[in-house]
């Protein structure tokens, strides 16, 4: 029993964030209390106010507050590209590259396994979404990894039929990595050298 | 404009805690959001109660939400023995090695040129800490650096006169380093081997 019960709560708190220890937890819980309350006050209001107020895009289905995402409600984006990836996190990572087509989010990826099928991420709302859209090319940017590829290789299969351009971000970014973590100088050549899906 | 409003702020509260940089705030932000909502709530909640209601121990001015710290709150203490530390950290570092005495908490360390002296660290206080008590050792445990040392040598000094045992902890602890980095079994080797401080 080192710590009084508000710390040891503060300290137990901090471990959901991911990449934190007990170390870690403890230092950050220090550090505030001796020397940024103001921080820990303001940091307390934001979770608050996210955690209760953002929900879903209606559109592309990313996190926000609002009915729609700033993507989404830019008017000086390119209706005809559509990029789908697996999470809010994969469209900053995108947006940073300098694309500014438009949006769709899926619930992670096709995981047989898992009983994770095409309802379960989303696919017949992405369908929903390309055919209200004027799109003529949709750029697959699921992560590079297995469940990844297999996911691209079902969008492209059902799109097929509908004549618009199916393409994949190019194998610049590594197999078996995760998306969000690929630097902007890598993400960016893979979106250049992207290309059509071979059926 | 990627990141929509809420979003955004809980990014920006997130860089406040120590080793955390805009991906990572990215990344916490992300999963507190998609996947541990109550995870968040948790968090902000403890993040206020802490920041609102924990004080300073009126004994030895650890960081506690009560008058005393649970250290000495504890009636099954060794009053004959007292530690001196830089920070609350090192309160909860030192007590894993086992340590069953009182403690008191610096101020940090002496540093003359940013105009920290004897009162700025708290010095007076020690002083009257170790007056009402009934302490037959005083053990040194300030950070192995060259501060460290030198309040060390100073507080040896000063209490010098009054017919206590002033002991250093051993150098096991690694020179340049931060006590509450230290592992467990270092620190309790350099509590094992402290010994006078010679003036
Ligand atoms: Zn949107
Ligand atoms: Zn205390």
């Amino acid at each position: 029993m080192s710590y009084s019960p508000l710390i040891r709560q503060l300290i137990d708190a901090l471990r959901i964030l991911p990449g934190v220890g007990q170390k870690s937890a403890q230092r950050m819980a220090m550090q505030m209390l001796e020397r940024d309350r103001s921080g820990g006050l303001r940091l307390s209001s934001a979770l608050q106010a996210a955690m209760d107020g953002v929900g879903h895009c209606k559109n592309c289905r990313t996190l926000t507050e609002n009915e729609l995402c700033p993507q989404c409600a830019d008017p000086d984006r390119d209706d005809t590209l559509l990029c789908v990836v697996e999470s809010p996190m994969d469209v900053f990572a995108v947006d940073q590259t300098g694309f500014r087509g438009r949006y769709f989010v899926l619930k992670g990826h096709l995981s047989p396994l898992d009983g994770l099928g095409p309802e379960a991420i989303g696919i017949p709302e992405l369908l929903e979404r390309i055919e209200s859209g004027a799109f003529t090319e949709v750029i697959v940017a699921t992560n590079p990894t297995v469940e990844g590829e297999a996911t691209s290789h079902y969008i492209a299969q059902i799109l097929a039929p509908r004549g618009i351009t199916i393409s994949r971000i190019a194998h610049g970014v590594p197999l078996g990595g995760e998306l969000d973590l690929v630097d902007n100088g890598t993400l960016t050549h893979a979106f250049a050298g992207r290309k059509p899906i071979a059926l």
